[in-house]
């Protein structure tokens, strides 16, 4: 057998069965090898930014890595801003990035490049096949690292390692490390500070699924603590489910939301910081004296945490607040299409444990508002800022949640990024529906001219910043990658599609015109 | 005055006028810097790879570099492939990344990430301005840098310095380097070697131009030399004009094709290596015993080493072989569509001096054939390998060389890189025909397949190497963008749209089913 073989056996003895890839010649024989092994679903992304963003999606539903197959230096840089994104979010994922067989690297051949440079801001560990015997060692080593949270493993394969022949000594699933637990101590300080008063609990990682929350809403139950998240990757949320709070986007909401936190205690949630820079104003967003209590990081295992510290201040017998379930029964929108408009017809008639994909940047104020009156669902939002991930994900969600509906909430600036997904879910048949928030312009930036300074916007800015001329049709864009799509300008036109879609499987694309 | 105008100014006194550019917050004092420098043209691409891409184009045709205006790590990352090609293309690019002000990067903000490791792979300068008052002499420095061969340079720019004050005292452009010459030694030797026979001469940047091929056809004729060039980033061809040798892409038909070479001499050229490595199979793509003389490099005279080189060899009297105009007498071609049959009516129709951009990979083989007895046009092909470059290429190519038609020969699987460069084509109103050639796979590497000894394609690899499930309807792609489309099922179909495109102006696409 040789060593693509081998290395393909390694992902799949570990429960590894799904490859998002693009592959180029220096991965022919690891594309060989994928059509040795059935077991192994291949899912083919027209760039490769598709490739990693959907790997990204389907970890998140799946709780377990993909795989992702790129083409050199350039195939990998494609992929990199939403492996940063994929980062941020703490996805498990395994990247396998072919390079040259080792002889040839002398050569500078033209798609030479150095390719650990370009893998390492965007991956917690990078590693390099050079050899075949080295195979299964480095593989297992890389599929450590990504179940380490976190965990965006990058492993390069040389051709030659690819090709070359292996031993077939039995496989082994590696054993699944053992989460852990903060310090007694620590979790002691944590109770000591809730019971203080005035703490904020910051919930990321698994902290955010409903069981978690659930424990947390008890905790702020019984100490009137604050529940807040920020780039969580995956939300469970809906009606019935305790709901923290988003620290807003905007610095001046955010000072103003976070103003009273006297202890900001980390749980699986990151300390709150600005998105960006502005003159004059802080970066950090919690008040100067509050106290930060780093308890448990993503890595971690935080319902045994949150359930340590509901214990510590006698919140066992508590009952956490949740919301009920209203959004079905809200008056159906009509009229001219809006943003908010388009939140409300998602809120009556998303379905039951649907997966929300929200790049919808500044088009969903609303939805997040509706969020815990709707039926239970998972929200997945974009978690590292950088734009281009919503098609994707979803592309992926809808492969590691097969049987629930997914909606992908885009904007059109950053949809027009990785629009290819939407092929790649004609070809997987994915039940994703689509809604392209079409308000013909980078919105965020034209606030952002806002904050910086300016007010009136001339010519040379324009052209930066709208993109109306000429507009976008997103519903030939579709058709194009073979998706059915349909635009609606009016509230009662998006409404009546979007129910529509909801009760059809298969992917759609809705342009909203706003 | 802040530290962004500045900037634009030190560019504007260096004659770079044009900003390709997809800004984000971090760059929102520089879009304002822009907005007040109406003799800046400011270009945006949906997403990055168009951007980078299209600032190789225009520099191939300008002969001088434009700026890119880039967000953060992750819009950096977006652009790097069509950097790569860039690099290998030798092309003068100054690439603007903006970055978190200096004092946010110890928040970790989400969008934080290690630019410098980004960018150093496929840049040959890295910088970063941290205060504005390095903003002229940094600028400057980058500027240099850029039109020193190979000039890709990266400014990384904090949003502090973009924003802080600065002083102005008056700007003057930096005095342009004169090109070096090679030592009268080294010039004797190649001349001696090519007096002895069997040698051939490897040509690349401007020895690539008309002028400089007519000198290298007179030392052709002199000494029996071969000329070759290999993957130079724009190549003057057609009638009347001395046709240098492409160095075939499969490794068999490389090493047949320089069997022969005694010594191979350098001028702007690069030794011939296989693109990939395949078991068994040599990297050197020259015989064993050849010698290799370096005699000029891409940042050199060259011009004036083939004029001291004729010179040396007693060519000032020759006439060089040049070929003449057939192409336009081919008959039409007709029935069924397939690759040669769009080449003969591309060869027949094409305007003079009109510009082609190729990303064709394996569909345009016939009109390489063909060229030599083509109009006199310029050809800019793929230079780095790495796929995405066509479109965006054109687009670039057509704001660098207005006037000019462009016609840009994509094959289908590429073209879905960075099919977003359409909308800049329809927004910037650019001369661009694009002829897709749609044959739903990747092509290339269904032979790479079978070079690697893999014969019969199953299931997954099936899924890896077609795309025609759903097929892709450019059309609508198109048309989605703002650019007119045609789909072409017959060679007469297709000689009459790419006909009528050849006699009008504006952007237009052209599915080629084959």
């Amino acid at each position: 057998m040789n060593g693509a073989d081998r290395l393909c056996d390694v992902l799949l003895a570990n429960g590894v069965n799904v490859c998002f890839a693009n592959p180029g010649t220096s991965e022919m024989h690891f594309v060989a090898a994928l059509d040795r092994k059935p077991q192994m679903r291949c899912v083919l992304g027209l760039s490769e930014g598709v490739v990693t963003g959907a790997a990204d999606g389907y970890a998140r539903m799946a709780d377990k890595p993909a795989a992702t197959l790129l083409h050199l230096g350039p195939g990998l840089a494609n992929g990199l801003a939403n492996l940063h994104n994929a980062r941020r979010a703490s996805t498990p994922m395994l990247n396998i990035v072919g390079d040259h067989a080792t002889q040839h690297l002398a050569f500078d051949a033209p798609l030479t490049s150095d390719i650990d440079s370009l893998a390492r801001p965007m991956s917690n560990w990078v590693g390099r096949i050079a050899r075949s015997a080295d195979i299964r060692s480095r593989t297992e080593e890389a599929y450590r690292a990504a179940m380490t949270t976190p965990g965006i493993a990058t492993l390069v394969l040389h051709a030659d390692a690819a090709w070359g022949n292996v031993e077939t000594e039995p496989l082994e699933p590696l054993p699944v490390a053992e989460r852990s637990m903060p310090q007694a101590a620590l979790i002691g300080r944590a109770a000591d500070a809730l019971k203080a008063g005035d703490a904020a609990l910051f919930l990321g990682g698994r902290a955010m699924r409903a069981d978690a929350l659930e424990v947390a809403g008890r905790i702020a139950e019984a100490t009137g603590a604050q529940l807040f998240t920020e780039r969580a990757a995956r939300w469970q949320r809906g009606a019935g489910r305790v709901a923290p709070r988003h620290v807003p986007y905007r610095i001046e909401h955010a000072l103003e939301t976070l103003k009273n936190v006297r202890t900001a205690i980390l749980v699986g949630g990151r300390e709150p910081v600005g998105f960006f820079a502005y003159p004059g104003k802080p970066g950090r967003l919690l008040p100067e004296q509050a106290t930060l209590i780093e308890l448990a990081g993503c890595g971690d295992d935080l319902p045994g945490v949150l359930e340590a510290l509901a214990d510590a201040v006698g919140a066992g017998a508590m009952q956490a607040a949740v919301s009920s379930l209203s959004a079905p029964d809200l008056a159906r929108p009509s009229g001219r299409l809006d943003p908010d408009a388009i939140s409300v017809a998602i809120a009556r008639a998303l379905p039951e444990d649907a997966v929300i994909c929200e790049e919808s940047i500044t088009s969903a104020g609303r939805l997040a508002t509706l969020a815990p009156t709707m039926v239970p669902h998972d929200h997945l939002p974009l978690t590292g800022g950088s734009i281009g991930i919503g098609i994707p994900l979803a592309t992926g969600a809808a492969i590691g949640a097969p049987g629930r509906k997914v909606v992908c909430l885009q904007a059109d600036g950053s949809g027009m990024y990785t629009l290819q997904g939407l092929w790649t879910q004609a070809r997987e048949c994915l039940d994703v529906t689509t809604v392209v928030f079409s308000n013909r312009g980078y919105a965020i930036l034209k606030g952002e001219m806002r904050n910086v300074g300016v007010d009136g916007i001339g010519a040379n800015a324009r052209r930066m910043l709208e993109i109306d001329d000429p507009a976008l049709d997103w519903v030939s864009l579709a058709r194009g990658m073979g998706v059915e799509g349909a635009r609606a300008e009016t509230a009662e036109r998006f409404a009546d599609i979007f129910e529509a879609a909801m009760s059809r499987t298969g992917p759609f694309l809705i342009e909203a015109v706003i």
